[in-house]
């Protein structure tokens, strides 16, 4: 990797390194959302830098409360304006040095969603989380469906309810019917739980008809986030037989606001899991399409400071973003910018990298305890989650931020 | 009701009838698509009549290629326009009369999807068809499942892929395996089939962490649609456990272009089945919640021309449209205008009123013919599938046109 200089105060350790440079959309005080890219602790306002005539595209693009637009110009051209913003914080003489108003600290801004999201698709890609969950609800010597080898099971989710990191979320109300009750009651969900996920934002749409292959999967892919796919396991588990997960998800998903490029993981990819047995032509992949990005998820309450309940790495999925996004096209399917495909739960081989509380309390079973030696099983109210990630290789980090959430009490509603 | 007179020539037995007055999205040559309402066989261009000053709302509202930005202004709104331009083409003295420009016929408009779709949901609300299914792929005895009777059980589909009648579809490709076969292979699906279905399309939005209840759903319904699920139950079989239906149905869906409001249905509500055991508070209803609304399917081939393979009806439908909206929104998860939500095959009580040919051919068992003697099970390349549907009481006829698709060869793709 070529050794990059900024110019720039960027903290040790910072997730927002000259290498990385993602793009957001975040707003300052009462002024309209518009798109950003962040270094160290500051956001590079794109606004102001294309005002001042430093980049190839109009500031119009820029000035927008989501990426969609500017994403839809094409990797060439968005690709060319992060590597234009990193040139303009390494060199010596740039004009942005005297330009304090193209700078914002991320501490006075708001982020937002950074794109508006058509369609959302969540698969159930990591084979260490499919397993755990088959042992737990059917058989444990054949944990795993008979497709799950052959086909990166996904399923479509709802777009309207994702929202940004910091978002609080009320728990969710629900049909819940354990094995004891005779018939079903409606009450607040008492098992919610998060996901541990990684999420790409579809960057070239495709017509109806047309599909992607798994050579040409990357040039469809303009970055990655961290996602937090809030799962209510009571509702999910009544409600799911047989059209699949429905109330039990649709409450909230979370999403971290900084979109990390493809091409800033590029030196983090690594080979991933050999396939057994081998899949179809159509899934077939030659070389390194794993990321190695490390996980972590902080838990917190209003008497526990955080308390780290996993650390996992993405590099684990068994199927790559590349597999899924062919099989989802693979019929034809057509996606547009924006669209989001999340992973499905992180997990690791063992307890301390399960990337859900379903698998590191085993079902509610081995209750584990935050820092103030309080209890936990699920998620209580008012507790905190917070998700980190950020890839690291020769001193270079690339980093994503947090997605984090606070469960609120139900809202009472009259029933 | 009111008998009302239209000077408008319209055809006997039209659906578009001056009691009806859809919304939908046209456009003729190569001007840009905008909004018009549909009367006899002409389209009033919302566009002209807002010009010429006859109308509440600012033409800019119309002068949109979907219909959500005036939707969303509300339903006192939108039926007032609706209203407007029923009493101008009833009143003697019309100002329209001298407009030939605000009139189009449908033959010389092409029609685009009337709204931009958010999220779409798919329910699976017909008793019948649910226990069908349940007969041919659990247990005759308990077709039902344990959770059937208490959720009107949905899912999330795929928004991208759903198309407006009339566009080709081409048959999807995806992996396959029978009972038969030790691995999967991957084909052009043998095993493609319609669903028929309404949906409702969303008028007005709600927050995160909002709920709909079920008194109030009728004011979030802004209209009405023919929908058709096409489903290719052979991929489906093999990818939806556990997680629900995926490739098998988003290679496409298909819409009718007018949307025909709750207001013009209200003479055609009718009594739900009996829901037994009682459902929980928050479905609970009062009187009338579902729509006599007369549905037919169409089958023709190349070779055949129209044979009618089933008749159905909205009112069958178990859970109603209410109840749907009710439950969805239950656990806080926000709705959009532009939202469709479909019902879910509707089938009635017996063979002449399935509504799919899984169950019309009792999954392949029991070929059908057309009209030139030529067998089928499942849809063949080339077939046209065409539903239609309307309501009628008392000579007065509200119906929705129709929805149909051709279903081409599968594209050739290199694998």
């Amino acid at each position: 990797m070529t050794t990059l200089k900024t110019w720039v105060n960027v903290p040790h350790n910072s997730d927002f390194s000259i290498y990385n440079l993602p793009f957001g959309i975040f707003s300052v005080n009462d002024d309209q959302p518009r798109a950003g890219i962040a270094i160290g602790a500051q956001i590079v306002d794109l606004v102001v830098v294309s005002e001042l005539g430093l980049l190839a595209v109009n500031a119009n693009y820029f000035n927008q409360s989501t990426l969609n637009k500017f994403i839809a110009l094409g990797k060439k051209i968005t690709n060319k304006v992060r590597l234009d913003i990193q040139q303009l914080l390494v060199i010596e003489n740039s004009p942005l040095k005297n330009q304090p108003e193209a700078f914002v600290q991320q501490k006075d801004a708001t982020m937002h969603l950074p794109v508006h999201i058509g369609d959302y698709t969540d698969f159930y890609s990591s084979i260490e989380h499919a397993t755990n969950v088959g042992k737990m609800f059917r058989d444990p010597e054949n944990a795993l469906l008979p497709n799950w080898r052959h086909i990166p099971v996904g399923y479509h989710g709802r777009a309207s309810s994702i929202v940004v990191s910091g978002t609080d979320i009320h728990r969710p109300m629900g049909q819940v019917k354990t094995n004891e009750m005779e018939t079903p009651v409606f009450q607040a969900s008492g098992r919610l739980d998060f996901e541990l996920e990684m999420g790409f934002i579809v960057g070239k749409p495709t017509q109806l008809g047309e599909r992607i292959t798994v050579e040409n999967a990357s040039e469809h892919i303009f970055g990655l986030v961290l996602f937090n796919d809030w799962s209510a396991r009571d509702i999910q588990k009544w409600e799911y037989v047989p059209l699949g997960p429905f109330l039990g998800k649709s409450f909230a998903s979370s999403m971290s606001p900084w979109i990390v490029t493809l091409e800033a993981l590029e030196p983090f990819k690594v080979q991933g899991p050999k396939q057994d047995p081998a899949v179809l032509s159509y899934l077939q992949y030659d070389g390194a399409k794993n990321y190695d990005i490390q996980l972590e998820v902080g838990m917190s309450s209003k008497s526990s400071e955080e308390t780290i309940i996993s650390r996992s790495n993405f590099k684990y999925m068994y199927w790559n973003m590349m597999q899924q996004l062919a099989h989802h096209t693979v019929n034809g399917c057509n996606v547009n910018v924006g669209d989001v495909m999340a992973s499905g739960t992180i997990s690791g081989k063992d307890e301390s990298s399960y990337g859900s509380l379903l698998e590191i309390s085993w079902g509610g079973k081995k209750p584990f305890k935050l820092k103030d030696g309080s209890k936990r099983t699920f998620i209580e109210d008012n507790d905190t989650i917070t998700l980190n990630g950020f890839a690291e290789k020769e001193g270079v980090r690339v980093g994503f931020g947090e997605v984090t959430g606070t469960i609120l009490p139900s809202k009472k509603f009259r029933i």
